[in-house]
């Protein structure tokens, strides 16, 4: 199948002779998708799978309802941060019993800074420097100040000061990292442009001058192969309602380098990161395993719905999700590029294959209009400022003709200008 | 009608005869329990409402499954959390924008004191003492000692410490509040014995000697009048799955008394906390109001069933509970003393209405062995260490006769030995 090729002739007869042949494309039954939809929005917030409302209405009448209190053992609430973990663990290269999902995926980021800065502060208290990206997904910068800013109010006798340092075009990673650098937190698809990077380089560059690696897989996990273990990563977090089909808000999860985990506890330390939560102690022993990275009781119905999600992924040849997404990705910037190039769409993703996460984002000095105008007509992608339309492609669930028709109403919507209406350009909601 | 009068009288039908006249007994239609359970274990876990799981299919089937991403905005998703926590702030005395659902208990507790730390170090920096309660829920002493450690974790030159004082029985209140006191963190209603404290006394104790106070409601949120504003307290968190029906694990909130919310933020500044979260901004700029103390995406399914519990807690008078709930706990005490007395059962819930919160606790030598033969015989309540039997009496789906024929099963069980089998002893599991 040479989808170089699909885009090249542009027909959509190639298309569906595409869909014909492609082997992913019995699990697009495995979701429920609106009559109408084309749906590229699957890097922000995933579709409705098939068992998701069956299982909820078991966790709601059965578990809750007659079980009540019970369930906590009998239907496995207890173990279900790591069981999920454990799970999630085939999707992004974790061995077993390094995962847990739980809480948000800031909130993971702060555990990990945190536990990232305390082993720092013993092996290299010069070390005080966590470098991130200017473009990195801004809550990730906002919680590595708001850690920072937090250790300093304790800092002004001393002199100790802990420090953000953002890289971007101005300061590239390789200038960025030096031994002052305690820690290295990015995302390994970025949120805006879809551009990813090389983890393992990135994690043996921050090695190199002594600094530990944190990824935020939001974008990654489920969307591109990933090798935690592999490319000697110490942390990671990320997210399950995007990629990992989880459900509005679902709960993310963080992962933990298994020589890091006995090191040093968080300080969210709620009582399920204790040794042993229901001895009552009134005093604090960590569990001794990655239980330690828990905090406080998690949302059951929300993560039961997790499952739903991960075990369809678990069936996915990831390997052929990666190829169709690169096909795909690849398809959809051809077509755009072809049909809407006399328009001001500037492409922001990388060409490169191995630089590309699995969506797509264009500029486009209207962006905001023309996504509007996008989802009145269907086609259901998002906006980011500035300017930036945002198009997830799912191999799950999207077809190659989904891409073509997609294309062909961006495309009408452009020409025609139809975006340049009062109630597309009303900025009364985020799309 | 007069409860001490039927508890000493004695009679199965005088319990009957009170459920006749009870002006709450319709709300127990508002519940699903199963057949042959008298549920008091509602402290630890609400039951389900009736209008949970049509609420639930309308999230997952309607709001997620076609709303996809657009319900942030078309299905009020982004308003979630403020929404409820207005609807909350009418049960615990709050104003309103003073109060959001979100994250856990525990994780709003290290918002709390994050922020109060954080004042104090302004105003006061010479307070450096967290005092709190060695029988305090175990989380809340947990999460203490994890903030307190994280901030000494910078001190090492300085030599300014934080430090956690735990009042016990060696050292009262009154001594443990002094000048080097920066804030207090208990609980309302003690997890473990019932205990309530006098929260607008404990608050001018605190300020009188400059410290802030802190109020976990976990236990006393839907189970006793509270009145934040009028007790001039300074934060509170608690939880909605116990008194306030919200589900398994259902996220918690917090409460910031309007005077502190524009000084300072917390660390745990996710995008959610922002001015502006859809700017996309590379710094932060906390939200001007109550949204400071939010973090991440929340899970929606268990922010949504949320709303169903607290839509029936509003519907009821929350004097008339009060005092229901005294009756029933004086019922409860009268007749566990009057028909297992002669068993080593141990009163730990306090005789004093106004120091007695919604559940009753005894302890017993064979405490595990005999809540495991309780919950056999349809009897859930919950077990705590060390030894104790915790019953928790929800005025809501419970009547009189559910008092009298729970405490008939334990007399039986107590009379005939019945729990000293090794089935009741295993402790493979936490009741």
């Amino acid at each position: 199948m040479t989808l170089n090729g699909i885009a090249a002739r542009s027909e959509r007869k190639d298309c569906l002779a595409a869909d014909e042949t492609d082997s992913l494309a019995r699990f697009k039954g495995r979701f429920i998708l609106p009559p109408g939809v084309i749906y590229l929005d699957g890097n922000s917030l995933g579709p409705r799978p098939v068992g998701a409302l069956e299982r909820i209405q078991e966790v709601v009448t059965e578990e809750w309802g007659v079980g009540l209190i019970r369930s906590w053992n009998t239907a496995g609430w207890f173990d279900l941060p790591g069981r999920l973990g454990d799970k999630l663990a085939k999707l992004i290269g974790a061995g077993k019993g390094q995962t847990v999902v739980t809480d948000t995926t800031s909130l993971n980021l702060f555990k990990a800074l945190a536990s990232a800065i305390r082993i720092q502060q013993v092996d290299h208290p010069e070390k005080r420097v966590i470098v991130t990206e200017r473009d990195n997904f801004p809550s990730d910068v906002y919680i590595a100040e708001g850690i920072t800013d937090f250790l300093n109010s304790m800092s002004q006798e001393a002199g100790v000061r802990y420090e953000v340092r953002l890289i971007d075009d101005e300061l590239p990673l390789s200038e960025a990292l030096d031994e002052s650098t305690a820690v290295i937190a990015l995302s390994h698809v970025n949120y805006r442009t879809g551009a990813m990077w090389d983890m393992a380089e990135v994690c043996a560059q921050a090695h190199a001058v002594g600094a530990l690696a944190i990824w935020d897989l939001a974008h990654a996990a489920g969307a591109v192969p990933i090798d935690l273990v592999g490319a000697d990563a110490d942390y990671a977090v990320g997210c399950t309602y995007k990629y990992l089909n989880g459900g509005p808000g679902s709960p993310a999860f963080i992962w933990v380098n298994a020589r890091h985990q006995d090191r040093f506890w968080q300080p969210l330390a709620g009582w399920w990161s204790h040794a042993n939560p229901f001895a009552m102690s009134d005093s604090y022993t960590p569990a001794p395993d990655i239980n330690r990275f828990l905090c406080g009781t998690q949302p059951i119905t929300a993560m039961a719905m997790v499952e739903t999600g991960l075990d369809i992924m678990l069936d996915v040849d990831v390997e052929a999700l990666r190829a169709k997404s690169l096909a795909m990705t690849d398809l959809f910037i051809a077509l755009v590029q072809q049909r809407c190039g006399d328009h001001s769409l500037e492409l922001m993703t990388p060409s490169e294959h191995a630089r590309r996460g699995s969506h797509v984002s264009f500029s486009h000095p209207e962006g905001y209009a023309v996504m509007s105008a996008l989802i009145a007509r269907g086609v259901i992608g998002d906006y980011r400022e500035p300017g930036v339309l945002r198009f997830g492609i799912t191999p799950l669930y999207l077809s190659y003709v989904d891409i073509w028709d997609a294309v062909e109403i961006l495309r009408d919507i452009l020409d025609t200008r139809s975006w340049d209406a009062p109630d597309f350009k009303r900025r009364n909601a985020v799309t």
